[in-house]
């Protein structure tokens, strides 16, 4: 699979569910502007490859506007969008840019962000209400779980009230909550709309889910090491407040990234190959900023993971 | 039916649900005095009534923590309450109180406001997605219909947006998205629930939730005339500036109620007329103030219609 290539069939998917959900009204600009053009589609990717990998189901599928594959991955982007969204506003993290370009409250204004996130929330329900699937509704019942008060918005609120630097405990605990829920509903998601999930399998994809999610923003934080950062940046970076923690943590959670993966399960294995790629290009070209931080005996185990993980590419 | 008692036994469910739904946290207490009391739970009541006069249900389903009926109460309750939380905020209506106490962001701050509000939508669709009845993927499209970017929502955006004043039409059409796609939601849902509900009958409620929706809007209207108004509030209600169109239109669409409420729903007819009969009493009440603000002759047919619907009581 050519992963930029896939990466547009994507988008273009998205674009064309989001168009089918809003108004048409002005108020249609806030809603493409907080949706596209998206990231880099990580969550839709780990679903699409799941998907696929236990599907006769073909990439194709992902720009057909009635398909469950492109309703599951619109559905796990707009629903990240809307966070992003919300995330962004003053009373929240009070951030003016987001992808190389105004915030929608700043383009927009506060209510328009407002409401176009609930919107996008809404949007991505609907989604989920238009796959036709036998296990959609054990999927919309697992979803509202991680997605819900008691999932990922209780690691938003653990993040905003600061309990989240109080341990490194609270810290993972506000991972698992706030990223790596969404993630594990990619996975979830994409098996769930194959052609014949069991409940053993999902659970397996959960847990991997898991493993994946807290990886992803540790090493976000590690390849963060290199920039300059603020006051709260500095805050809820454990790598500067608990590195050999963070160490053993990101190197244990690698390990079950390696052992929870379906060896057979090949596309998904691409998907997380160019992710780890890229994360291990990140670290090399700035390798000496991160060791001024941590020390080599500390980075080497790491590096020697996302080697592996990332099939030495 | 006593309504006052079966208003009790509603919000007792309630509470369970909406305990149930919460994290183990500090931020509980946001959520409870975002939902915590109630208003009159007109949609709960609504939707209990036909849930109860189309199937072999009793009343303390509605405090039974694993019924339909009860999720399809809270459901509604909650998904009411998010867009009160959200509302209230200092970029939307900017309200300090709420149901004689402080609003939520009044009393837990912006972001608390933000995210509670963000749950309990999540909450509400959570509760969805634990109904057990094979109508329930019919009644989750047809919620995220009503509920998402092209029903509800769009509703808000008009209010703030201001478009909503711009012609007597543009304020119809804000009513019935912004209030009457969640009564019509109630109305479907209490059916959707029933022992063998079809598609007939529930487009039937659904014409009668747009016809109840606008009428409680524009009686809402009607009984504020007594009232000192502020300045968005005189621009927002018709009665000040198109009270001839407000009077038809009204009556209009309490003759619709009339005549599509069901005869033989006993229920629905006794939460119609005890809703009917509030309104009437403030009505009379005010009769002096109003009379000053539209002429005698415009409030006596809706008085009458007031007076059948309410049954005389």
């Amino acid at each position: 699979m050519q992963i930029p290539e896939f990466q547009k069939i994507i988008e273009s998917g998205l674009e064309k569910q989001l168009l089918s959900l809003i108004p048409n009204h002005s108020i249609a600009k806030a809603y493409t502007w907080a949706s596209l053009p998206p990231g880099k589609l990580f969550r839709p990717l780990l679903a699409a490859a799941i998907y696929l990998n236990h599907s006769e189901g073909n990439t194709e599928e992902f720009n057909q506007l009635n398909s469950n594959a492109s309703k599951m991955a619109a559905f796990l982007e707009l629903h990240h969008s809307y966070t992003l969204v919300h995330d962004d506003m003053p009373c929240m993290d009070d951030d003016d840019f987001r992808r190389g370009k105004a915030s929608t409250h700043k383009q927009f204004g506060e209510w328009q962000a407002l409401l176009v996130g609930d919107g996008l929330l809404g949007a991505s329900w609907r989604l989920v209400s238009q796959i036709n699937h036998p296990a959609l509704l054990s999927f919309f019942k697992y979803s509202t779980w991680t997605l819900g008060p008691k999932g990922l918005l209780q690691g938003q609120v653990l993040d905003l009230s600061e309990e989240m630097t109080l341990s490194f405990e609270n810290l993972i605990l506000t991972h698992k909550l706030k990223t790596a829920r969404l993630i594990q509903t990619a996975l979830v998601g994409g098996y769930a709309i194959s052609d014949n999930p069991n409940f053993k399998m999902a659970k397996a994809y959960h847990k991997l889910g898991e493993a994946l999610g807290v990886s992803f923003q540790l090493l976000d934080d590690l390849t963060e090491l290199t920039e300059e950062l603020g006051e709260h940046e500095q805050a809820v970076n454990p790598w500067l407040w608990a590195s050999i923690k963070s160490t053993e943590t990101l190197i244990n959670y690698l390990e079950q990234v390696k052992e929870l993966a379906p060896s057979d399960a090949d596309l998904l294995q691409e998907v997380l190959a160019h992710y780890f790629g890229t994360i291990r290009g990140k670290v090399e070209a700035h390798r000496g900023s991160i060791i001024a931080k941590l020390s080599e005996e500390q980075l080497r185990p790491v590096e020697s993971l996302l080697k592996i993980l990332s099939h030495a590419k």
